[in-house]
């Protein structure tokens, strides 16, 4: 079928790609007027056959938001828009009762897959009304994986990113599970093939999983982890998980756990622990230390043995 | 080869019918006179040819320390004795040593895989000298899964339990980590499809691993999970891990939430929380409240609206 | 001074009264006509000579938003405003840039103190220009208490409430460490006076302080906490803390824990645990069991003692 | 009364010499010669009248154990000793039954105060019978500050160590409640004077506490804390209230969130994020990034806004 695709960065590229080998006719719009296929949206929208299929692959915030507004001026009564970003979800509601009083179609689409989406396909999770959903699903048959799974209509508008917000929070804790297992086995001086411990856990155990075939990859590469610091960046979705956990009174304490380890990884100091060293100081007597090695409080006993 | 099985329950048992099916000569002996082939470990050690192999599959504890030190009596230096069962690795520490005073061998072997092993393999994780692990290759072939993975000697003595103890304390996290997403979909309102949304994610994403698997069948026999009280056991396993992380300062903040989360479930009412709701109450100023719908205290400003 | 007082609930009844007694003149407004001083806001504004301080004392959200805006329509240029409820930071900070606008000034002021403020004064936490909060500054001291703590210009608009918000964030986690440290002595057996142990360190430890203080005094009523169910409420502070960090990227664990904590106490049942019971039951093998007490699965070695 | 002390250090010197203060005789024996009163212990015991009382204040461990092993080959029946360091209360039961073996008595005693205790006393937290504990009153009553608390027989044999274990987590937990409420008034970039914030908080606020005093005390002498590490050791204490947890399956995640924060501070790279950076490199399908600015990985889209 025709569909618009606007934003052609690695992912929206990507999947314009996928689906022009699927036999759809793509229109493509990017800001780099080198890889875009029209010199605007307008263009775009005059170049689809009505209804029109647009899908918004833009960062999330501001650019998706502008994006959806400047559609929702040049769109036509009875065109459907899909925001296949990362937008959080509480804007997808926004967005979707903005077009539906235009009477314009709305879809949020939570996507995995990265870059190994183009060959693998695209994990899809769709939020929106049904009529919506189905007149976009040979778009969505094509970007899926080949297989039976990889696709799901969760609910209403929202749904798709909420789930797929909710997908990398587990990610989070799965991450960080498996970090912790080899820290513990790092430090406890015992095992002495540390990445063939790991590679073992490929069959027939409990944990076995795709981050774990990523893990013995990236172990093949360097064994003791040496080149890469730890140090993570988070995307928004750690954040906005935990928030809505806490807006819906959730107690959430291993994805939260796991986000919070994120942000201590990229503090050279923490403020905290300065007030933890510093009432140690004051109640064990001592001195200041401002050296990292020179402990110098807290023993409430300090006597000889015998 | 010729091996001793001590312990026919419901791993014992088969670990031995699979080990017979690939050729190995095993003898059994259990507690039960039915299900055993010898009436005792001295008639056992008589039937097994020098050098000895003995497999120890009794609960971890007391059992496992009892039968090992009887066998330490029974066998005779050169012979080896393997723990698959579920000890602790200071254990197995205790047990290499005493063992090895006599000239006998001793390997641990963490053993994954369930009621699922005895036709996809059992993982295995071992600690020990090269030569017993070398010796017992034979055996370890035939317990493990058919392909390339699933078996690791980690290190020395030891290593095995602790490997699979973390292996087990990874689990713990991944577990949870889907529980929590899980619990913030169903709270959301958002997501009408609730299995499905975990069954799509079987392809294409990032948290696809056995687990997942698993959590899709046990929606398909009960998609509400509404006939599962949301109570768990732990193993000694994950405390284990816990413990470790404490002895070795390795901040296991998501591993632990996991194991507390467990602790937490089979509580009816938590101690801790009557303190903090005694607390809410004096602060607060209101009498204290017996009733669990009849939250008294702690609002700060009280005052109508205009 | 003059001070008009909307709002003569709990803490905003017993503010007026303290005023009273401090020798200012406060007009009072509440919705209900028993105990106003005045028929609406216009009279209350009416009788107030300019230029005016009003104290807004209503619950936090709309109520508050609706009285600051309403106020913006009836006061003058060089009038002020203080919001003495539980506003959230970002509410004042639109309220503070809404009334400069009209040339009227914004004070937050996050108050502390509940019952016990009428006598002892209400410690003070507040935010705004500092030629707004001088000009207050008798209303202020008569609020706080007598010594020379209790009250901080904390900095711009919005930065009281902050403060405050982060006291309450603090509290939950001073008595989340409480409550666990009974839990844990509780659980011991060990201790055969719980009461008096927590009362003897009222002096001498490091943990006294005044929630030790309350502590003591719940346990003079009920020694073991028996007539209060383990089940706590959250005030929107405490989300509003952790909502906070994770926007700031700021690592919030124990503050975040006790917050989890409540939310916990008020499931009867925990979604997330249903999911690791089921997945428990799956790898273990065995029926799905619904009766608490029926623990099914997991058991990895099932194996008879010798 | 008489009474030997074994340990004169910090701790033992400044106990010894309050007891001198209150009219005891005390006999002191120390590893240093220069400051010991007798020899060695055996003309300790020698000096001291029977029925005898002996406090010992060594390092807890190998120090304490071996001094009490020499002490029951030492004393009589009808002697009695306590144990006043910073001993793991299951080692106070070992000793208790050793020595009672004997007919010597024994009792453990926690002991808080630090350096502030010769002047102000020390609350003591006291295990063991009845009736040795109440020979030894008058010995307690000496220590402890004059007010009516500071001292409490808790239980048997042992609980004295528990409840100062236990007393030592809940102030892992308020110290780090207090950091993070720190850390985050710091980020928030709101707050312009923040010493002043924690100055006010000292009266009328419901976190009133000495660490608060104390914090207060350390911003007077370094406003912005930077002449302190954010690096923190822990006590045995904190990590044995959390194995004791476990042991006991009660969830604590403040006291243990706060155990962990102090081990993730003497880290200079977390393994655990070392794992969670390579596996948002392997899935995002970038380049391994050695250095920390240089975040590579994990954006799941990357587009251009329109």
């Amino acid at each position: 079928m025709d569909i618009g695709m606007i934003g052609l960065g690695r992912m929206g590229g990507n999947m314009a790609e996928r689906l022009r080998r699927g036999g759809h006719n793509v229109v493509g719009y990017d800001r780099d007027p080198q890889i875009s296929d029209v010199a605007g949206l307008e263009e775009l929208v005059e170049r689809l056959p009505a209804p029109r299929a647009v899908w918004v692959m833009v960062p999330a915030g501001d650019p998706t938001r502008q994006t959806i507004h400047r559609l929702g001026e040049l769109l036509e009564p009875g065109d459907v828009v899909v925001d296949g970003g990362n937008s959080h979800y509480v804007d997808d509601q926004k967005h979707g009762e903005e077009l539906a009083a235009k009477g314009i179609g709305f879809v949020d689409c939570g996507v995995s897959g990265g870059v190994w989406g183009l060959e693998n396909g695209y994990a899809l999770m769709v939020g929106g009304d049904e009529e919506h959903v189905k007149r976009l699903m040979p778009i969505f048959e094509t970007l899926k994986p080949e297989g039976e799974y990889g696709f799901v209509h969760a609910g209403k508008v929202g749904a798709g990113h909420f789930v797929k917000m909710v997908h990398n929070g587990i990610e989070y804790g799965m991450m960080q599970a498996f970090g912790e297992g080899y820290e513990l086995i790092a430090a406890s001086g015992l095992v002495t093939n540390v990445p063939e411990t790991f590679r073992s856990w490929k069959e027939g155990t409990v944990i076995r999983s795709w981050l774990l075939d990523l893990m013995v990859r990236a172990m093949d590469d360097d064994p003791e982890l040496s080149g890469i610091r730890g140090y993570a960046q988070d995307s928004g979705e750690g954040r906005w998980t935990v928030q809505a956990a806490v807006d819906h009174a959730v107690p959430l304490p291993v994805i939260t756990a796991a986000l919070y380890a994120r942000f201590a990884s990229r503090q050279d100091d923490s403020p905290a622990m300065r007030v933890v060293a510093a009432l140690r100081n004051q109640f064990g007597g001592h001195a200041v230390e401002s050296a990292k090695g020179a402990d110098s409080a807290g023993a409430d006993v300090e006597a000889p043995s015998v």
